[in-house]
């Protein structure tokens, strides 16, 4: 048996059962487990080395389901995972019909809470902890949060609402980085208290100190009493977190299992929330993860033998061409700013960064900032570009209105993993930004291949007036899309065929889909032309005049149906006065599978096989 | 001469030839112009009249247009406009073409930024501050925000990233209150900061004693040796904002024009940010808004000599009445949980707290902690209630949907000023709630009277499932709605003519209009009917087939157009078989007065006149 205690461990609270000197042993064989696994399946790597130790120590000292573990961006969940029977369901993580990779409340009653989004544990934890008083009901509620979500504003939100909650842990991973590396005061804050730990280790001797002070002494010691406040906030009120309300604990040990249970354990009685503070290593135990976990935040399955440098070698992706366009154009345009928020590999800004370090920006996992940074740096002439993941930008959905809309500034929107989004299901899919742009009036670009996501970044930064956006996938460009090339034309009938009643009609990615539609029509003797937006807002001039010689137009988008882009269009070609049939293949947003793309595709109608049946439905119901 | 030193004040500059002694009675002269001039137009009063003296000696001390001032929820500007050459303004202040009641650099090189919304100032502060140095500008970038604005994680995401920008100054303007009473940690914060000055003061004396400390002393001395970079700490770290990277200065008098005059102009040589805390007193120089500053936190045109007490004499609103049922709904349903952002009593819930204290939580200025808050109650089998104003929800837009939504909670969006708001103009418009609500598929009903709020508030309590949403504009109910009473169905043909082919459509506080609309029309010899709905999403059942019998659908909404619920009905018309003709009245966002809602109405052709021309306008042209 290659993982003796692991293989003991199958249902909540069998943890309990090991002895102390066993959990270290325990953590080993996770450790072991989980690289050979996500090296299999792919998934996130690092962050669940890093916790590894401190979810042994929950599960020794807590009770679950009563006491209740919120992991912030719940990535790093996959101990937990193991630890509550799911041991067998990593042969298909993250994979159709396999378990998520992010807490999901439906696998196990011992996942409390959804989260694939950063920084929201704490208010999660906070409600949980406040139904707990209403209802007076036992137990403990542990927000784990690592210090890269440390810099989203909702934790300081939070903060500052834990009130008088004594059934209340937050427990800060702090592993020196969050995706990529951390940045800004709270980084360096947390940096100083874990380099100076004789701060907190001094505290009861200082306090004895103190108290021997005469009230009457001579020289130093007569000021020193005059200061005795001051002195004791220095040692009493030591930490920010003490500022927020909460009793500090730390900096602790992350990988000393033993250790971490026996605090957990002690700390059942608690006066106020508690705040502990541990320090982790990212990536622990995989040499490669160690030095660059980045590169291992969240894998495809991969060869342990061959590992690259995302420094070095940057993949094939939209991201990657996207960043190494920019920072071309950031030569000839020095008015051009990058800004990212905690993911400047993500959007493959580090090619900016490199060429125009003054005028890059990686602000953390702080999107609301960053776009109204970006509004700042505009309002004085300057050009930022905002590269965010679709999923990410609806955290500034009101920054985009009432920072950059009002004024009309300029800046550039570059939204990354725009569309369906595979592996990490519901929580990441980019399938807002569309609708959301319509509303706010931004001109929006969707480019299907790398030709034009050139042409067109080129023009919004050379050309462009106010706010303005662009929108490509995840990963690389497909063949079928590359071959398209790039017309410079705002949107593409690329099919004409003889005779043609139906159209379909996409943009970006998706656009594959219906090229493959029509020739499964094409197979069955029926012709159907295609048409490809590239700007999606507001939709092109000549675009309906274009359509209204067909009987039926398919539209089919990888967005919301209600406010999307086809509804839109309906409108449009209503106002127009077309009365043809109009059948729109949008997402459901209330079903998102984790799986991968062609799956997401089919299990939304939005493949190429479904696209078809609908133009044979249209086709047969206009025959009868 | 009423303001002989204030008629001086013509342009920018002007307050810096006055001698100091001349500046306090600079200050009083613009309090008793603020309280004449709000008294007669309405507007923002109480945090006008608590920044009077910060900002003359800003003024005093800065070069504007060079350095910038950037206020937080810009209400506060009154004074700034008086000293920029608008006191003539504020004759026709808030009203269309009158001044802005907010900074607006379309009337002055002095306003830098347009910001109504909260807690964006420091990172827009920031971006311009950065654009300097990248331009090597010289001048000072300066920040000034609320203690109530310092409750949103924006102003952490901020502080997160002040880098070493020297020419950056922020003033936390501590009136020990936001709009309503402060909450929460940082307040608490705050207050420790403000009445414990000798921290502060005896800073040089410590630092004196400390050097003074022999290496080799006993006792006591010798403990404190060991002990002493706590005690440095306790003394230079001694503030969170030191914590953050800013050099702290505080607390200082904020209504100490001398003192503070000096100070900024003292503070030219900076070697890190600045964050000067200044105290001051929300509503000074008022009696009565000294001691209910949330009452004057924005007026009407009010009787100095009659004034009101929220607590006991709430206005008759929607906004009254929603807090009083949902009190009243408390009483049966010991799971409802209500929760406001800072707006007590702009929401009605002051009924709430009084009657339920435990179930009714104030979050601060921090919408997206609310909504997650509420998921993370709404998880353990409570119903939250989120009452929040249109305008701000978009604040938590990637909460709704991501806490929310994916877990399809049992969580009520309570929506307060949704629609044309008066007065505040292009910032806090509630434009978009329909068109968002839409896109994450949560049912919303729009009542138009206080008998369907009633009605619906009622049924989405007790009946409800998942997350839901009712809507309400500001202000009362109107006398022809009033007269509608409830049907309780989810649309209504509310008139019905013989022979009628054009169909007007409408829902909440617009449907006045198109009721005035059919009246016009009538008025002129043609019959059109009018239909009103409750439900806006989705769309009810049954509606389509209602519509489909006009020739001609009239479609009215205080929504922006693409996205909201016209398009989306014209889509479902179109998915039905209608061929007819759909006219979209709907909100331009691109173009946003501030004036009274009728004004408002007639500038975006959503009032009765507008609508009954586009009905003539298809008349004719379905004759022709």
């Amino acid at each position: 048996m290659r993982y003796p205690l692991l293989s003991r461990i199958n249902r909540p609270g069998d943890v309990k059962k090991l002895m102390p000197e066993e959990l270290p042993v325990l953590c080993e064989e996770i450790r072991s487990f989980l690289i050979e696994s996500v090296s299999a399946t792919g998934g996130h790597l690092s962050s669940n080395l890093g916790v590894v130790e401190l979810t042994v120590a929950l599960h020794k000292a807590l009770v679950l389901p009563r006491d209740k573990i919120v992991f912030d961006v719940g990535h790093q969940c996959y101990t937990h995972k193991l630890l509550t029977g799911r041991r067998a369901g990593f042969a298909h993580l993250r994979q159709k019909d396999g378990i998520s990779g992010f807490p999901c409340p439906a696998e196990s009653d011992c996942d409390v809470f959804i989260a694939g989004h950063g920084s929201t544990s704490l208010s999660v934890a906070i409600g949980i902890a406040r139904a707990k008083k209403l209802k007076k009901e036992p137990g403990k509620v542990v927000a784990v949060i690592g210090d890269g979500a440390f810099t989203g504003g909702m934790v300081y939100e939070g903060m500052n609402n834990v009130g008088m909650l004594n059934n209340l842990i937050v427990i800060l991973n702090d592993n020196k980085m969050s995706i990529s590396k951390n940045v800004g005061e709270i980084a360096n804050y947390l940096t100083r208290l874990r380099t100076d730990p004789k701060y907190f280790h001094a505290k009861a001797q200082m306090e004895n100190a103190l108290e021997s002070i005469p009230v009457l002494g001579s020289g130093v010691v007569r000021v020193l009493q005059g200061g005795k406040q001051i002195i004791r906030r220095g040692i009493y009120h030591s930490t920010m977190f003490e500022e927020m309300g909460f009793q500090y604990v730390g900096p602790v040990d992350g990988h000393d299992v033993i250790q971490l249970s026996q605090m957990l354990t002690n700390l059942q009685e608690q006066a106020a929330p508690l705040f502990i503070h541990i320090v982790t290593q990212k990536g622990k135990g995989l040499k490669p993860a160690e030095e660059n976990p980045g590169e291992f935040h969240s894998v495809s399955a991969f060869d342990l033998n061959h590992l690259t440098n995302p420094e070095v070698s940057p993949k094939d992706s939209f991201s990657s061409y996207f960043g190494a366009k920019l920072s071309t154009l950031g030569n000839e345009c020095t008015k051009l700013c990058a800004i990212t928020a905690a993911m400047k590999y993500g959007t493959g800004l580090q090619f900016f960064k490199h060429d125009h370090p003054d005028r890059f920006f990686d602000v953390g996992m702080a999107e609301q900032h960053a776009v109204t940074f970006a509004a700042g740096l505009a309002s004085q002439g300057l050009l930022p570009v905002v590269a965010i993941y679709s999923t990410f930008f609806q955290r500034a959905y009101d920054q985009m209105i009432h920072d950059v809309c009002l004024m009309r500034l300029n800046v550039l929107f570059a939204v990354d993993r725009a569309g369906l989004v595979p592996g990490d299901g519901e929580t990441h899919q980019g399938i807002y930004d569309p609708a959301f742009f319509s509303q706010m009036q931004i001109e929006t670009y969707s480019p299907a291949n790398y030709a034009e996501l050139d042409h067109w970044l080129s023009y919004l930064v050379r050309k462009g007036q106010g706010p303005r956006a662009i929108r490509y996938p995840r990963g690389e460009e497909k063949p079928s899309m590359a071959a398209l090339g790039c017309t410079g034309n705002l949107f593409d009938l690329i099919e004409q065929r003889e005779g043609a009643k139906i159209v379909f009609v996409s943009y970006g990615a998706e656009t594959e889909e219906i090229l493959a539609a029509g020739d499964l029509l094409l197979q069955k003797g029926i012709a159907a032309d295609c048409c490809k937006l590239v700007r999606i807002y507001p939709l092109p001039e000549g675009l309906c005049d274009a359509l209204k010689k067909y009987d039926t137009v398919i539209f089919a988008e990888e967005c919301v149906k209600d406010g999307g882009i086809g509804q839109q269009l309906c409108f449009a070609l209503q106002q127009a006065g077309w009365t043809g049939r109009f059948v729109l293949h949008a997402v459901n947003n209330r079903h998102l599978l984790h799986a991968n793309v062609p799956q997401l595709r089919k299990d939304q109608n939005l493949d190429a096989a479904s696209l078809a049946q609908s133009a044979l439905g249209a086709e047969s119901e206009n025959k009868a």
